[in-house]
């Protein structure tokens, strides 16, 4: 009997992408699906694509009973939501993997600045795992709860993990220029997410304060071993899959562009989703579409200084579902690629 | 050890395609690319998004030599160029599943009154196979040529089949208006395809003469066992990838919209790669983004008396390169379905 | 004293079209802008765009007083809303151009059926006169009350009432494949309408029965003389701006193409917002985007008798507060062009 | 009689837009357009959009007998070209604004560094004005050759200028994140920038070196009244006009977010084409497109120091087209705003 997995608030994106992975992985049969929207209605309702790839399927309403047939629970509940429900869960014997925000962030003031409401099982918070596995792989196997990283901060820890490792540029001069495509907004209908508002046009938005500035913060200061400030300006692209985020580093010590590059390479030594680019290629959200794959470059501007860091990734894949899927693998102890290998699509 | 195939030409859309899907396959290695303008480059230097999916593979020239090493040869290049070579591959013992549009049509002198030049290897045009496998499954196991289908006419003609074979329909009413996505351009660089000439934008094209006008209407007709015209009208839609086809049809007698669902849930019964929609929902190519599957739906206008049926594919897979695979899988005796089961994108 | 024109309804893309070639219209002073949603906000709350264009304008409540001050009114209101309110406004002597399809239909009982509800103001059918310059040009300047006419209704009647007005063209035969951009739904936030279920996709819509379909038969009819049925089908575009219809005729005799075209040319002599396009060119949506031109073509297929006639406009414009400018040019004796010299914005 | 004006090199996209400007302009006539391709063709041959608009234009080939009788020439031709089509010129007598890059650099041997071959007219450099009229109005209406700004340095000087000019901010750490539609590259026909390979796809270029960085630290500098450098990365979006830049700024001295604002309000106080947006209001591009609007804002982050500002103008009318009426408009005395005040076209 193979292993059942369910996924929470499977009708908008994320749970779309989930389904699209679950319903073709060789390890595991996707059981449940819950929508309180859509309950009784087949997964093909919400997303015509999946018509006749997982057939049988059912939306049911999110309940104990339900959820009691799976060995692992996708949460993609929106925030608020998911700390609500998540105790219950872990308190039946279930185990998690939360893709919403709400266990990402280690300590419950800053949860409470930050999304302005207290939290609801700030236990919880230590015990969660952060679920990055190139940056955290040994903590993962063994969670009962995992909190899966955002979009953003999935781009920016994967370009600045080598670096600030290393101790090797300035804690306060980072500046993290981020570009996302719309489907990170979700699905509800919203006028500034409507084709006509957004076709043709971009922009900023949340310039002074974005939710997921502390979360990139907490990681990166983890991996340097000292406290370190982030620059975070997000923005809106005229497309529907994709971030990119372009990061300017100031180095302590100069070192030569190849340098900056290898640095990056060895860290990233065996990791089958973190591609680094050959010099002079850079990284595009193109390349990467439909994949799990994040795809790095390093440039240096001898003139001004600055080392560019580029890292793309599609915002659904290893920004949210592919991620969930990879730390699934982890906790099941399967091949950490399994159900993963699809490539990008292109054009 | 494995079948061993290759790509002619894989540095076009469609060569890209057929990579995608090719590394992935279990079935087959994929042994050669060519392309003589990279000639010597990694696969990656005109598909960064497969980098690391087929890693140690590099363009070659096209010589006779190269070609030696595959049991199976898919032709990815331009119409004429096509004819040219393969009468040689075939001399050579290989079996060809060729894309272009030069074994389509059994008669030389449509190929010629349409392409403008005469066919250079008239005696193939009778033995090569057209490769739909939903219409003509039985001949191809057998085919060492095997002419694959247009992007537009796989559509239409998976439109269209249940009703002309039915004899349901007057053949001389016949009216096929299709949009679609500017992939099915192709790759080379035009003034017509640059994004900022086709963004936010819409037209129709060889509204007089389109060349698949008489592919379809000869397989078309082959179905119906009489002569059929069609009045067919392309347009380009601002989008990459995805054919809509809507087709009006005036019955010869009288049929509920039941009835003519039915006509073609029959028809198609047992299908993987159609899925005829139920009442009341449309075909769009939303749905079908990067998979084989073509979906189909009827409606009826009582007012007016025209039967309006609609098909969506992506014009790169089942228009083009999963339609080459499927073809490949019936030669090789394997599943029809290996290495497509990749499910659609979206959004 | 300038003429002083008024806007209700005014936050939609319609309302927003009316006030940018309104606020630069040289015989008219925009003084009212209504909306419910915003009232007290400036216009540039709903249209960064517009700020600094129309500074002073801040939205209003609907209400009689504040409509008293207005020569014109433009009514941006939903159908069913807009036949509550016009008739109090011509009660207090005011003119109106209703851009809603609520006094479109000349028949209540039509209006019933195709819009699922009895008619408020029937007694106003028979005054109202429908709005299209080109075709009905002679009864608009004296009217209390003008009905601005649909979208695809505008192209498809362009497009053909040189051949029905002539009849020379079969009544049961028209077929009319329509495709839209998506600012033709409105700004109302609704899941279908988003960027990420929209880009890189395109589908049918209301296949069986779409209200516009009424009106084109209605006034066609008129034209013609006698009955005549359209089968009609929408599809909407992955794109903001743009109709195109693709209009399929067969003729009762036979002519050559230049001869059609001829019968276009001439029909639309003198008309300015009218192009019809040289032989051998195709009207396109990027031709006339932003503009009020309507560009139409025609072809004819020799192999299957069919004419093919193509219209392209820019909905919010000539489909809509374009055409409604023209209009109330035409009310106030104004030159026709008066506001509406813009060139199309390209690319 | 009025004057007469002549666009050359008038089939790119700049061309078709000074076309668009100028053929509506109430102080000038289009009296020359040329174009070495499209020599004796309607200027609607490449512009279909402004058949109609500018009737009787025929384009013609580049001679000094077609261009004398113009008074101001703008040349919209390709850098290299115009330096050496310039200086015959202005030989003979004419006025000329060039939107090349060939006369932006005031020093040979960067232009010579940074272009990659040496300056052909190095005399003309310190008498040719820089013509970005709201920081360089002064220099304007005496010149007899105008160097147009690049797209970028306008979004980006614009931006700073109020901040350099007050010696607020650190010169040194000045980091500019641009992003620009794809029109900016052209209408020559390239791989990259075909439909299929941008749509929604979003990627850096030139991330070492763009040639429009020396001229955004000259003219910045000048303002500064002392050396600065720019670390400037270019971005391509899917989207046809529109640049946005995200200017990163260290400020010298703390400063409330008011008093930041404040600056930039005092700086442009009474330009037309400058909109400062409220506090709160972040600039995006979808509200300048088709205008000459160039829209800015202005955010600290007390957490990091940094301060945000964000300017959005469309690439070609603020950055090419529009602001080299304006310069032409200072030149003939005329209003500044003459022939630019169209509102911006939204959706």
């Amino acid at each position: 009997m193979g292993v059942r997995v369910g996924i929470l608030g499977a009708s908008g994106y994320t749970g779309g992408e989930l389904a699209r992975l679950l319903c073709r992985h060789p390890g595991v049969e996707l059981g449940l699906i819950t929508s309180e929207r859509n309950a009784g209605k087949p997964l093909s309702a919400a997303f015509p694509h999946l018509r006749g790839v997982a057939e049988g399927l059912r939306f049911q309403k999110l309940t104990a009973e339900a959820a009691q047939g799976c060995d692992i629970l996708f949460g993609a509940l929106p925030h608020k939501v998911s700390m609500s429900v998540v105790p219950g869960l872990l308190a039946a014997g279930q185990r998690v993997i939360d893709l919403s925000a709400d266990f990402r962030l280690k300590d419950a003031a800053v949860y409470a600045d930050w999304y302005g409401l207290p939290h609801q099982a700030p236990d919880l918070l230590k015990e969660a795992v952060y679920g990055q596995p190139e940056l955290n792989r040994a903590a993962i196997p063994g969670a009962r709860l995992v909190a899966n990283p955002g979009c953003y901060p999935t781009s920016v820890q994967l370009a600045l993990a080598p670096f600030v490792r290393a101790g090797a540029v300035d804690e306060r001069l980072i500046v993290v220029d981020s570009k996302s495509g719309v489907s990170g907004a979700g699905r509800s209908p919203s006028e500034g997410t409507q084709f006509a508002e957004l076709s043709d046009g971009f922009r900023a938005y949340k310039v002074e304060r974005h939710r997921h500035t502390p979360e990139m913060e907490q990681e990166l200061s983890r991996l340097a071993g000292r406290p370190l400030t982030i620059r975070f300006t997000p923005h809106l692209l005229p497309q529907v899959r994709g971030i990119l985020s372009t990061c300017y580093l100031m180095p302590k010590e100069p070192r030569s562009a190849a340098q900056w590059r290898e640095l990056m390479v060895e860290f990233y030594q065996g990791e089958t989703f973190v591609r680094v680019l050959p010099a002079g290629e850079l990284a595009g959200t193109a390349a990467v579409r439909g994949s799990n794959y994040c795809d790095l470059s390093v440039s240096l501007d001898p003139r001004t200084g600055w080392v560019v860091v580029l890292a793309a990734l599609d915002n659904l894949v290893k920004g949210a579902a592919g991620q969930a899927v990879q730390n699934m693998n982890l906790l099941l102890g399967l091949p950490e690629t399994a159900g993963l290998t699809q490539a990008p699509l292109f054009p």
